[in-house]
């Protein structure tokens, strides 16, 4: 699942970066929190859903490629060193189930959990149903966010299309062009961030930032490795919104949208709330 | 979380019981695989949800309602006895994680998996942005399909609105009335199986069934207990479609509404097929 040099050394790289903790046992790995990717009280969800998710890639015994991934944000991670145990929950010729787990502390206070289903893709019949949004093609050049935001929006350029925050907008959907920064090509974990790279949707609907937390996070790969590879390091287009909001939660719906119309994914989330 | 009289003795009520399987450890319990929700080679998916919500319902020491539900369909589920073992991932003061598996056999194989979070719902600002979609009210009476279905589709009222089967229509849209049958005031695991009651996006797309099988299946739940009691035993308007059906896997995206334009869920699936 490596991507090409230019990946090597990329923020997104270290800091999901796993090592055995034991010698001879692939299941249980060993990471650390990355300041580049740093939110308000614990790492960006989404580089957390990517480690989850890498911490599957590293299995020798892995089959073909993700197509599910959903992670329950337990608790806040905290800055430092964590563990992670990954269990092969099934495995069939086709379809591989697996289950993870992110600890810390002494007592291996579970943080976060995820389920990972695994898959091979294979010629078949096919459509796309969903019709990509009308826009138009994203800018030659365009950089991060600009303005006092959490550290790891710096290691994304974004293009918004429409989506201001704060503006008590009568929808919450966003439409932007998003990619690593600096260039990266896309692979599964980069995308499984993206899924995460959204500000929440009250703040699209509400005047002022109100305290927010994802419960649950879900990334459908729909991208194949021709997919992915056609794709490398061009921007993605990314669209989300929010269907209810009420007594404290919010979802999301979100399609990460790639070079030929192509639909890389299909992500939803479920957010605590206070307002 | 029991319904009223009226849904003590009803199927699915019997499909989903659970016992503890040892004295004193509400976190391993044992049941059955129904007959009457038996679907092609194994229960019908709804009904392995349902079960693994409520063993998370029956815990002494749950908090608040269910807000998000994920299932992994590892294996075919067998007919007959299966263990459930509950693990409470973290818990904090409004919100819980709970990991579940489903066992078979003397070697423990894991049939199906799931992560639930449950929540305290609180007052707050609130609004749906969904838009139910405009459709004449359900009619007085209707009953279960008739045809040559598998056999808990009779568990179900249903009147499709739109949605016909094997018609190679140009969308998988699905728009119907569906209720338990007979009637059962809606709770949380009735809900989560009326999820999984559409039939398979590519039976919308094709002329004939093909092999099918749902990996993963996720519900939020937006219905907090005043709405779950305002439905009663009112049918749910069920819409479904699928956004991509693209080597050997679709996916589906489905809204319930309940009474006064409410969204009680939503739900996402990713499905295996061959074609």
């Amino acid at each position: 699942m490596a991507g090409p040099d230019l990946a090597a050394d990329h923020p997104l790289d270290r800091a999901i970066a796993l090592v055995a903790a034991r010698a001879d046992d692939p299941r249980c790995l060993s990471g650390a929190t990355s300041e580049d990717y740093w939110n308000a009280v614990g790492p960006f969800g989404g580089v957390t859903a990517a480690t989850l998710l890498n911490a599957v890639l590293l299995q020798p015994d892995r089959l073909g490629v993700p197509l599910s991934l959903t992670v329950s944000y337990a608790g806040a991670i905290r800055a430092g060193g964590f563990e992670i145990r990954v269990r092969l929950l099934r495995g069939g010729r086709t379809t591989q189930h697996w289950s993870v787990d992110l600890v810390q502390g002494p007592a291996d206070e579970v943080m976060a959990s995820a389920l990972v289903a695994c898959v091979l893709r294979r010629d078949t019949w096919g459509v796309r149903e969903a019709r990509p949004p009308a826009v138009a093609p994203a800018p030659e050049s365009f950089g991060p966010r600009s303005g006092e935001f959490p550290r790891w929006l710096r290691w994304y350029r974004e293009h918004l299309v429409h989506g201001e925050l704060y503006r008590e907008s009568p929808h919450s959907e966003t439409l932007a062009w998003i990619a690593d920064a600096p260039d990266r090509a896309l692979d599964y974990p980069a995308l499984a961030a993206i899924c995460d790279a959204f500000f929440p949707r009250i703040y699209l609907r509400r005047p002022r930032p109100v305290p927010i937390a994802t419960v649950s996070l879900n990334v459908y790969f729909h991208a194949g490795l021709a997919a992915m590879a056609a794709q490398g390091v061009q921007p993605v287009l990314a669209q989300a919104s929010g269907q209810v909001f009420s007594e404290g939660f919010c979802d999301q719906e979100g399609r990460i949208w790639g070079a030929g119309e192509s639909l890389l994914a299909t992500t939803h989330q479920v957010v605590w709330y206070k307002e």
